[in-house]
């Protein structure tokens, strides 16, 4: 897979050469490149940004530098061999970054990233380029950063990790929070390794006991707990195929219930009333 | 305001000598401390980590490295005068890192941040903590990183820029996604600058016409427009109170309308049936 980063802060993107993206880069699985806009800049000052049209506070980036850096990076991956771009707009105005994005995102094989400051970059750059490629404007959640950087670090460490040979045990994506299968929708619990007592604290019995059934039955009913307690949201989404005998028990001592009215609503459970935290 | 951080991977923090962040810690209103987790290994492998108590895939990060590195970094933190810290523990278990947590977290004088790797550190270490000071375990959204360090780099940037003093103007905060007043809830619409025309595209004749009044109705129906496009979540948990007359004929225009029946799920407004995208 192809990266392409253009920024102002180039030296923001360090990180790309640390831990599981450096690795992949080292090992050719990845091709990373970070290229500076003000590059693409000719007046003295390198003036990538400029007043809003029709007034208001903060700056808004120009469509020149980011034409021509756009246009430029794109003829070399062409030229290099890299084929079907995407373009990846990072801002607080996009659509939620998921999982199942970075397992869309994962497939394709080369993403260019935008990163913005100030207000953002002018609208006519993202409408151009739309013209020619896919265009995902994502926001990684629900706050203000002072530019785009920190997502693309976000979006690439996602993405990377579900590339082909990156990850060096497989199994390690199977009980990911958000992954697909027994735990979907559910975060997980807590866990421990060795020593069995540290500053008086132990592990809970059950993890020392051998016995499998009842560990998976124990991290699925703390995965319940953790997820009423932290997301409310996801245990209302779960389909009520979703929970077996035993998951609707612990349920009920969590203080949850079918919710039969909330279907035209997606929710599927409610704290029952009077148990509200 | 006192950062640490504690991380198996120092060099990932690096951003935080760029930009805004950078800017604040050479003014003195950042006071930003790195430390490397194995620096708290006393074997030749500087291990941090060990199978899972109970089995299962993947590896768990070992309480004495974190004990031993958290009580140092406390204890130096407590002579050169700061106090009450609180830890912010970064993991897709947690609850979601929002706006209101940033502000929150600003309030703060002293943040602990412990980014985890594998499958997170032993639950323990949280446990023991949480008896001295507020703990925050936060997910900054519904994606699976390779390790906490992506997240304080986003938790770092958005609690920063909070600061007093550190943006340089105090109105951009004014018109943010996911700021109070106006614009709550809502996602900002595109923005131009000069020139008003490039590759055959122009700006909007109303951000040229110099009424400001049309312009502010031109800037919220865009909002409006993005919002139903990329977040309908977000225009659905919109009080009824929030829409003036005209906010509601452009969400008629766009296929909205009041959700009688939603109320007790919090959504007064659903898209018009016949009308879904």
């Amino acid at each position: 897979m192809r990266l392409d980063v253009v920024t102002i802060f180039p030296e923001y993107l360090d990180p790309l050469n640390v831990s599981l993206v450096g690795k992949a880069r080292a090992r050719g699985q990845l091709d990373v490149h970070v290229h500076d806009l003000r590059s693409w800049t000719y007046d003295r000052h390198n003036t990538v940004d400029d007043t809003p049209a029709g007034g208001g506070p903060g700056m808004v980036m120009k469509t020149e530098p980011w034409g021509d850096a756009l246009d430029t990076v794109l003829a070399d991956g062409y030229e290099t061999g890299s084929r079907t771009p995407a373009l990846i707009v990072p801002t607080p105005s996009g659509r939620p970054f998921t999982q199942e994005l970075a397992v869309e995102l994962s497939e394709r094989p080369w993403l260019v990233f935008t990163p913005a400051r100030y207000e953002g970059i002018d609208r006519r750059v993202v409408d151009e380029y739309a013209r020619r490629m896919p265009v995902y404007e994502v926001s990684i959640g629900d706050y203000v950063l002072a530019g785009g950087e920190a997502a693309v670090l976000v979006i690439t460490e996602a993405v990377a990790r579900l590339l082909p040979g990156v990850l060096g045990n497989a199994e390690s994506h199977r009980d990911d929070s958000f992954a697909p299968g027994a735990m979907a929708n559910l975060l997980e619990g807590p866990v421990y390794t060795k020593p069995p007592e540290w500053r008086g604290g132990g592990i809970p019995e059950v993890l020392l006991s051998g016995h499998h059934g009842k560990i998976a039955r124990w991290r699925r009913d703390e995965a319940l707990r953790r997820t009423t307690a932290h997301r409310p949201d996801l245990i209302e989404r779960c389909e009520p195929a979703a929970f077996d005998k035993k998951d609707r028990e612990m349920l009920s001592i969590l203080g949850w219930a079918p919710d039969p009215a909330g279907e035209p609503y997606g929710r599927f459970w409610r704290r029952t009333p009077g148990m509200e935290e």
